[in-house]
């Protein structure tokens, strides 16, 4: 079976949390739980209103649904506010996404695609993940 | 509003993972994505057979119901396999748990109990901490 190289992903980059009240959200994460917020972002692709917090090498993400279209709202809906995906960091997402691929794992995107702040980013689906929705990520180079 | 000393959580310790084969998700995690496996426990206490796998500075830990009495049983019958909690480090998990209690979110934790490698952990109620379960893990000195 193929494996990738350990360090294709190097680290977790972040946390997706669905939230229905970022206000709410924000208060909790920074705060209740003094986690800085390092970006903001609305985010017309993905249809989202996002807020970064740093958190160690890593970050969560809040994601609020800005349009009804937006996979976020779908989630809400579905289960309700929480842990919505699992972000890892790669410093290059198209050798990663190859070795994904070439590993049996279900693509969501093929190719990578422009995330927040200038990040490349694809998705893999959960169902070939055990349920968890993966996301890679290639942090803008000056990021 | 009380606010946490920002050290309190260093960072992310794991993401706990449902599954419902561990061999699947080893074979998933370990031999796909390539991490290392770094500690294996039937922890009779919370009915879990688990798998704590290295990704940066953090970990996944992978986990599988022993016991219909599992609360990760329950979890996988209400919402199927997929993320379960998110664990945050501390080094004073008593401090950080007054913290926590000050801020007001709900514990269901009132004292920190055993958790997996010797660890003492406390568990947030999903409640009041945006849909997530939340967990604070101070791990063994000699962990």
């Amino acid at each position: 079976m193929p494996r990738l190289p350990a360090l294709v992903f190097g680290r977790i980059d972040h946390i997706g949390v669905a939230v229905e009240d970022m206000d709410e959200a924000l208060s909790l994460y920074r705060d209740r739980l003094g986690m800085p917020v390092l970006h903001r972002e609305r985010n017309e692709q993905f249809g989202v209103d996002a807020a970064l917090l740093g958190i160690g090498e890593a970050h969560v993400e809040l994601l609020w649904p800005a349009s009804s279209e937006s996979p976020v709202a779908d989630f809400l809906e579905r289960r309700g506010p929480g842990m919505h995906h699992l972000a890892y960091w790669t410093d290059d997402i198209d050798s990663a996404l190859e070795s994904v691929r070439a590993s049996g794992l279900e693509l969501i995107d093929e190719r990578p695609r422009a995330g927040l702040r200038g990040s490349r980013v694809a998705f893999v689906h959960p169902k070939s993940a055990g349920g968890v929705l993966m996301e890679l990520v290639e942090p803008a180079k000056d990021g």
